[in-house]
């Protein structure tokens, strides 16, 4: 077992601490890295003060983490010490079922493995990557391709991949029209892989404060929700919009926005239900659908797509003994665009 | 103008009453129908009796029409005098957006003109099928395939295409599992179809009182909803669920049936909103959509499928006067499992 240094949640309403946790032996096919950098992902707010559910503490949160490969288990293939490398929202999965075989290790019928809060396939508890190393099973380690700066890499392994993955799985491209709501941590990244996709890009944000970043960052429009023409005007015209707000939208106003077989996807996980009726799906044979992460083949693919076209998110770095300022922060909305912890910081 | 003998509803509260309405002179590419059956839709209760938005009255209903052709527009092509034809639930369109291009007609960028209670392009409101004969333009005017009995052509025009274009869309064969919610008018048609199609059918129904009827139509299994344990049982089955049933259901509770990439339809249009949160749809990328008749070449397509599979509807045929107590009955699910008006009996 190998102790590191990490923050935990000790409850769901107490600050994270610093504290240390065990690591496992590394197995056959593990690899354990050194973690470089770790983002802070709105659902690791969540988590920590169960809005989704209770856990158990102390808990080490984070999903999108990068490092060094420090050493690897005698039958790891893919992956040799000194390797730049990456672990997102999965770090495990029963890695034998239908769903599993396709790569779709997001949706194992076994019940993935998430990368914190999770019951590993040995019981454990997972704990993610506000920590100095980790070990996973080598089919849960990503390469991070060379052009891009580990930091920066960090929130792809979440932010990247969530859109990404329904922007491909709904075919986003030349001729498709694609509203990004909300242009936070996830939305920022959507519109720059939207963007390179050939879609026409819209953002769909609260007010106009952000506009200028977002045409930056590739949107050919960008639209205040507060303004109720906004939704008069964009009437029938999206194929595709991607929510990335957490918090409870009015579903039916986005539904009513699609075009014929446009498909809305809900990536904010919202508790509230859906508020739109039947009736503006039928009119257009409309959907509103989820997208839970991206399986690892299509999570790899992402980030060698995000290398070509020179696609990194936006950063600010931070230490641990910042976290909390960084949650508060994150609720605010007071950040652009995705805080990543230096966990050099951790060391003693 | 032609006067004809209808039945009419002349407010949301009272009973229809006998009446004439005028049908206007034929134009050059409009169809002249003597009307032999009119199915009764759920639809039709639900749009005289303003559940669906004020309607202007009298009004008559009815968009499963079925009769003989006798007379046509001089520059109609389509059809001839004593062709067996139908009209479904869209009596004209636009015809010139992209849509209707596609054969969309049902999802008209302007507006498509319901075959009642909707206003055409001269303004006028649209008048139903409880009538002796209607004026409808060529384009809108399907033909029975010889090997289908009128009446039971009947039931085709609204509730066939509204599960036969669904079932087609989401690719409904074989290696695919369909659950049909509700075994009425619609739900009965779309099991017949499912099975033809070669999908392995489920039908959800609330009793299993018509266990026998649904395994007899070609279902492969049937579960009670009103049995706790369906749910458990069936989680994560299905790749198209269907639902028929017209008032509110809980919409999670079906979705969580639903497997990966999986859809549930809704088709029976009930006012509330949808009560499903956001999670069960992110877990397996499931989608939640609506679905609106279909168009003019695929009513087509779907007649011959159902002649070519020998799938009628099941129905029991009545007289005009008889019309309000089959909407008390249909209000009671009360009907195996459609009600035709046979218009003969609208003669004076």
């Amino acid at each position: 077992m190998l102790t590191v240094n990490a923050y935990a949640a000790v409850s769901a309403t107490e600050p994270l601490v610093p504290t240390t946790i065990e690591r496992r032996d590394l197995g056959p096919h593990d690899v354990l890295i050194d973690i470089a950098y770790a983002g802070i992902c709105h659902s690791d707010i969540h988590t920590v003060r169960g809005h989704w559910g209770e856990i158990s503490y102390p808990q080490v949160v984070g999903h999108e983490v990068v490092g060094i490969v420090r050493e690897v288990g005698p039958e790891v293939t893919r992956h040799a010490v000194g390797d730049r490398v990456g672990v997102g929202c999965q770090s495990n999965s029963c890695q034998n079922c239908a769903q599993c075989d396709k790569g779709n290790e997001q949706y194992c019928l076994n019940g993935n493995v998430q990368t914190y809060a999770g019951v590993d396939v040995d019981g454990t508890i997972t704990q993610g990557g506000y920590s100095q190393a980790t070990v996973i099973h080598e089919r849960f380690v990503l390469r991070i391709p060379d052009g891009i700066d580990l930091d920066k890499a960090a929130p792809l392994l979440c932010a990247g991949i969530t859109l990404y993955s329904p922007l491909k799985h709904w075919n986003a491209g030349k001729d498709s029209k694609v509203a990004v709501v909300g242009l936070g941590g996830l939305g920022h990244v959507g519109v720059k892989i939207a963007d390179a996709l050939g879609a026409e890009v819209t953002v769909l944000s609260r007010t106009l404060s952000k506009k200028d970043d977002g045409i930056a960052f590739g949107a050919d429009h960008y639209y205040a929700t507060e303004d109720a023409d906004t939704f008069d005007k964009l009437a029938g015209q999206f194929d595709l919009i991607l929510n990335t707000v957490s918090t409870g939208v009015d579903t039916e106003k986005y539904v009513n926005l699609l075009a014929v077989d446009g498909t809305l996807v809900m990536l904010g996980r919202p508790s509230e239900t859906l508020t739109s009726t039947v009736m503006p799906l039928n009119m257009g044979r409309r959907s509103i659908a989820g997208s839970g992460n991206g399986g690892i083949p299509e999570t790899q693919e992402m980030l060698e797509f995000c290398a070509a076209h020179d696609i990194t998110p936006e950063i600010e770095v931070i230490g641990a003994e910042d976290i909390n300022d960084a949650y508060e922060r994150v609720l605010k909305s007071d950040v652009r665009y995705r805080f990543v912890i230096d966990t050099a910081t951790l060391d003693d």
